[in-house]
């Protein structure tokens, strides 16, 4: 069975891999992506200088899910920008996460790291967890502005990792203005942003940053983000490669992505919860399910969702 | 244990209620509604005109909640207001939900809606069911003429109910708007709009409306339900009744949405998948809840939910 893809030109010889933020941050996790089953490794979103964070506790998992608001914790761009051309030692894709607090820090870390020989490069629009920052990607002017900049300083497949969307006059809307800025790919979805989790038993929010607030993951945003990659599958008429990301817990889970459009699909969540020995399963789950149906690879059952 | 409640001075004798579009379309629904536990009945949002809704299959529950896109069948808000009398005579309070396929539906159905005299109204600015419009209350210039039109016109309580934010900017905002329109409480909140639910099985969407798109409700938008609840309770410093709508399946998940600022609930999925029997079991779990905890009434932990 044929479990490679290809994005944007890239070829991955697995299509499962971590989502931004999920055991990514230093060295040592960074190592242990390498040398795990993943297809490719991922950055943490990388800011200019080195974040501690918010504090803690910050993550929290339960049976639906996860809910965080980490802020960003990172080593800054030049500690990623340093550790790519050891990453790349293990042969799988790599890509770079990049962020930012304000506008122009996106393109001085695109250019330091575009110069250190990534695969690919994410730039976050959609981080949730900054105290007074609003996520980037519900500014469709903002985020057009700062996609046009970074776009004439990368010179690798570039991607944009998305928050998700709710209405199908957003999707047209920020579908547009991604045509217009010579993206390579789509990365669906990050966090739901500001959801609120409540521990009734002790009658808290369960996580101190932002009065309780962050990202929910895991399970319970599957529909979300299978409902964002067919929206964009659809408004690019299959032509815009897309990363499917958001409530993949098995390799069923991943095969819905992938019948939406998915030609990849990231783990956060779950990876949290598991570890990286997970990306043996999803494999193997994902296979079996293939087979199944008789399918011999991605490109067989991308976007073949059927309607009613 | 007292479970009575106030709403912009309505008294409701019990704090559950159906959520609009749950088992409230017909006369024999709503007077369905008026026989069993519930604190009040709420009508299906109304139209001018009456409508069957987009094409079955429209509703589908799964493990983890639903999605539907109903298209807001309705008798039409003739046969509502004429309805209003009849379902007065339970004793109980009337919320009549009243939408529109246009703006200037709203003050029409409002005008003749208020002479039939409801206890209350609630304004359905989320509907995200009716293909080619989009959800009004992701407009805020729109939201605040529709509101200052329709307010002019009701003399009962006037509520919105509203669709979910995921950014604190986004609650800043329509918080904002609120403020200067007169709106006596809030619903908060209608389906998360245009999820999609993928059968991996059949590989198809399991509705058949709008390629499969729904609003999803359940369990899996209790966070966001939650997060809602709290960040317009706290933008009103809990002078705003709230109506906490969404992922209330136990008297546990009702409790958290009072900690949050709710001052009652709805319940939307619960209701279509169990029935009008529901309402005792939530009221007796709801009971139990206080009691092991020591509270006395919805007053005494309304908005009392703990940060870190
Ligand atoms: C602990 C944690 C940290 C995250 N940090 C980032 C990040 O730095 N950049 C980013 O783009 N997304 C970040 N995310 C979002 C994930 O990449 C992913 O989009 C989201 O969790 C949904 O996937 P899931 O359902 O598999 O968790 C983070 C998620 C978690 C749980
Ligand atoms: C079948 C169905 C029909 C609905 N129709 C309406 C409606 O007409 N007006 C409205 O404001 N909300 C409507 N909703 C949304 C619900 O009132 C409620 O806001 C949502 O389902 C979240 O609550 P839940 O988690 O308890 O389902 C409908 C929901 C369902 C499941
Ligand atoms: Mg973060
Ligand atoms: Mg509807």
């Amino acid at each position: 069975m044929d479990v490679s893809t290809t994005i944007a030109g890239v070829k991955f010889t697995g299509c499962f891999m971590n989502a931004s933020g999920a055991l990514c941050v230093t060295r040592e996790e960074l190592l242990a992506l390498g040398r795990s089953r993943a297809g490719a490794i991922v950055t943490k979103s990388m800011t200019v200088e080195p974040r501690q964070g918010n504090p803690s506790p910050r993550y929290y998992g339960f049976s639906g899910g996860s809910i965080n608001s980490m802020g960003l914790p990172n080593l800054g761009y030049r500690a990623y920008a340093e550790l790519i051309p050891e990453l790349k030692r293990f042969g799988k894709p790599i890509i770079a996460s990049v962020a930012g607090l304000v506008e122009d820090d996106f393109p001085v870390i695109a250019e330091a790291v575009n110069a250190a020989g990534p695969d690919l490069i994410e730039v976050n629009l959609s981080c949730p967890n900054i105290p007074g920052k609003p996520q980037i990607g519900y500014d469709a002017e903002a985020s057009e502005r700062l996609m046009k900049r970074v776009r004439k300083i990368i010179t690798v497949p570039m991607g944009v990792k998305l928050p998700p969307y709710f209405d199908p006059a957003h999707h047209a809307l920020m579908g547009n203005v991604i045509g217009r800025c010579g993206v390579d790919f789509l990365n669906l979805i990050n966090s739901v942003g500001n959801g609120l989790v409540v521990d009734p038993k002790t009658e808290t929010v369960v996580i101190k940053p932002k009065g309780g607030f962050g990202g929910l993951g895991g399970t319970i945003i599957k529909p979300v983000a299978l409902a964002n990659v067919r929206a964009f599958w659809k408004h690019f008429d299959g032509r815009m490669p897309i990363i499917g990301t958001g409530g993949v817990m098995s390799g069923l889970d991943a095969f819905e992505h992938v019948l939406c459009g998915a030609s990849a699909v990231q783990v956060g969540t779950l990876l949290v919860e598991e570890g990286v020995d997970v990306f043996g399963r999803l494999e193997a789950e994902f296979v079996a399910c293939l087979r199944e149906k008789g399918y011999h690879s991605i490109a067989d059952c991308r976007g073949r969702l059927k309607e009613l």
